[in-house]
């Protein structure tokens, strides 16, 4: 179990040996109502079958239109409609996509309930359970609602990553790789061992041993800024570049994946700029080299004035230049504001 | 100048002669946008004029329509096109309609921005203007979607409540009973004092002087409880009836005129219960009585059963009883579970 502080509330990582374990410790003197990925139901029906039975069950299909202001409202309504109260909890079952939804509807009905986190995918628990952020997408512009508010539990179940596609493994080990570059030499060469026996049929053992590492090396930087102010920004290592990837291929790159090569962007640029040598980018390129094709060639024919154009979109520009994450090497990542003009 | 301190951030309520003054003083090193009731710039069209001719501002109809999660899509869209960024300013010029959107926005923008509030009417300057509460309806839900998000700044124009009509005096007026009563004896019967010297024709300094004493009794009870967890549930007197008058009229009657009906309702069901004599209800109901026609009289004719639905449907409650706020006399409040079955 791990505990992480926060300006809302403190909260603990939990966890369970499968899916049925996790439901069963939910425990609330309030209703729960549950808000779960519309797919899980198809893999595990028998799991849900008392959730649904119970009539206090919502299931919605993860995709970027879904996690928009404009399709929340109905959410809402459903849940008022089933009569949620603000002692009530919220139970989300899900991806990025469903925990931005319920992390965001959480925090503003009533002014904040109770809601309890299971996330289903590599990214999810490896990296976005933690750390309080929900973003919601209005019109064209892509997450630049949000809220911070942190779940009031995480329950981890391992075993629920067994069944997803090696795509989504491999994007949610872009973040695992981020957060060991972040961390330092030794982390990032023992993770790098450690990838050759994760493939499309087993590893499982070591995806949650790095699952475990990534909160680790994510916890200090959300405990001492967890509104992004400052330490914080270096978690966005490969972001910039990423959502701008992201954007110009309409998300067909998995998130993982575009920030894997959004790494890369940023270390070519840090040596470009003098800030690192040209074997460590060279190093770096050919080690993740397997982590991003075939969606590298991909990238190769997308529009560049539309990439630009979402550089300079990006969220967290305040002014004229940009704000990248550049790197000195392993564990020296700083914020640097870059003219693209 | 008072200083409020907040989960967010600590502000001041600033004193200003007139709204030129107070736009004067607003600085900002980033971009500046402002929301403005669109009231104001037809009564004050040549202090607008620089604003507008920058093309930063948004006038907006105060309405309870308009403060919907629906209505609020638009609005972000229209921020967003102009290019406002996280470091921006907005700048909100109203009642409580436009704090409302102006509160929710802000908090969720960018995962919040910094805006700086004017309050127009009585209502807002007297008592919303502090605490960090948004409400906003959702379908046909009051007020059941929110946040906590003080503004950075109040800036406070009393000169601005002589141009309003008698009937928001009045409703202001309610809110400035209620704290005065949770206050005690002595300062409630100094306002029933100075309340003589207020008419639709006169008495902007003793105005002046009560939104200053409101804000004073207020202060403690959001400062030890902004989250509205315990304490700061007395300030709520009045409202649950209050909020069911406004919902049954259909908002014919002003907010703090029905808080002062609502007042009058728990004051009798207090005294039912036994917990407070039947003089202090009968010397409340002659004493405040200018303060609520003729809307005591409509409320006389609007359907007992839907005031009992919406009383049971108030979002402070959080089981089958009804947490009402009752009366022990003035400056004892307290927090009981009424069942309305």
């Amino acid at each position: 179990m791990l505990t992480i502080k926060s300006r809302s509330h403190d909260y603990n990582v939990e966890n369970y040996t499968d899916l049925g374990d996790a439901l069963g410790s939910i425990s609330h003197r309030g209703k729960v109502l549950y808000l779960v990925d519309e797919v899980l139901l198809k893999i595990q029906p028998e799991t849900f079958a008392p959730i649904i039975d119970g009539g206090l069950m919502i299931s919605i299909q993860a995709t970027e239109e879904q996690k928009s202001l404009e399709r929340l409202a109905p959410l809402f309504l459903q849940l008022l409609d089933r009569g949620i109260k603000r002692n009530d909890l919220l139970v989300v079952i899900g991806g990025g996509v469903l925990q931005d939804i319920g992390c965001f509807i959480s925090s503003v009905l009533f002014r904040g309930i109770q809601w309890e986190l299971i996330p289903t995918t590599l990214l999810a628990q490896a990296d976005s359970c933690i750390g309080s952020k929900s973003s919601i997408n209005i019109g064209s512009y892509k997450n630049q609602i949000g809220t911070f508010y942190p779940p009031h539990r995480v329950l981890l179940v391992p075993d629920i990553l067994s069944s997803l596609p090696w795509d989504e493994i491999r994007s949610g080990l872009g973040e695992v790789i981020k957060l060991q570059l972040l961390k330092g030499k030794d982390d990032f060469e023992e993770l790098m061992g450690d990838l050759h026996a994760i493939s499309p049929h087993g590893g499982s053992d070591m995806i949650a041993k790095w699952v475990m590492r990534s909160m680790l090396v994510k916890k200090p930087y959300i405990e001492s800024d967890e509104h992004d102010m400052g330490i914080r920004n270096l978690l966005n290592y490969g972001h910039t570049f990423g959502h701008a990837y992201e954007s110009a291929t309409h998300y067909a790159i998995p998130h993982g994946i575009a920030v894997t090569l959004g790494m890369l962007t940023s270390t070519f640029l840090s040596m470009r700029l003098g800030l690192v040598e040209a074997a460590h980018y060279q190093d770096l390129k050919e080690r993740l080299f397997e982590w991003h094709i075939p969606y590298g060639e991909m990238l190769r024919s997308a529009d560049r004035q539309i990439i630009l154009r979402a550089i300079r979109h990006d969220k967290k520009n305040t002014g004229d230049s940009i704000n990248c994450i550049l790197t000195r090497g392993c564990g020296r990542m700083e914020k640097i504001a870059v003219d693209f003009n």
